[in-house]
């Protein structure tokens, strides 16, 4: 037995909860503004109605591509913000109110 | 034995099928275009950038079903474009240049 703390044992309190939710909804919705402004971008490049379809496609992939990193539960957490802050989706100050422990982790995974 | 040929034992001329082609592309893009309008209208009533999936819901939908209606096989083509004059995506005009049994048998087929 160690005292190393392993993500999936952290607990979160009611407010890290809380905060935690926000942060991964404000993530969440910059990643799809970027994937609106894509689809934007296709529709006004367009040669031909039918290449909306492309968009389809696109859609397609990144809505796998969302669902496979947006997950949350606690338990994956860390490793999801790891995964956002390394992308840049989130940036350290958007942790600010969560545990030291959990930041400290969250940084330490994104390098990882 | 009868005078009756059913659809898919009609003949098509270089021509007509040259014609066929082009029918069948407008009435695609046609309904592209108008799938494009409202793609453009949910997004620009969207009230989060994460009403995108409902977008590409639409898409997924729409083509599903021109997925189906498109099938460009001689042995279905009355029909198709049967279905795409009674759905509005074709007018009797469009037909101009084919046979007149297949200009008939497709206004036929559309009234069934």
């Amino acid at each position: 037995m160690n005292s190393y703390t392993r993500p999936n044992d952290m607990t979160w309190t009611a407010a890290e909860k809380k905060l935690a939710r926000r942060i991964f909804e404000k993530a969440f919705e910059s990643e799809c503004a970027t994937i609106v402004a894509e689809v934007k971008r296709m529709i006004a490049n367009a040669k031909a109605p039918s290449d909306i379809w492309r968009v389809h496609d696109y859609l397609s992939e990144q809505r796998e591509a969302v669902d496979r990193i947006y997950d949350y539960r606690y338990s994956v957490l860390i490793r999801v913000f790891a995964r956002l802050l390394r992308d840049g989706w989130l940036t350290e100050a958007d942790f600010a109110g969560l545990g030291q422990e959990k930041i400290d982790r969250i940084k330490l995974v994104a390098t990882l």
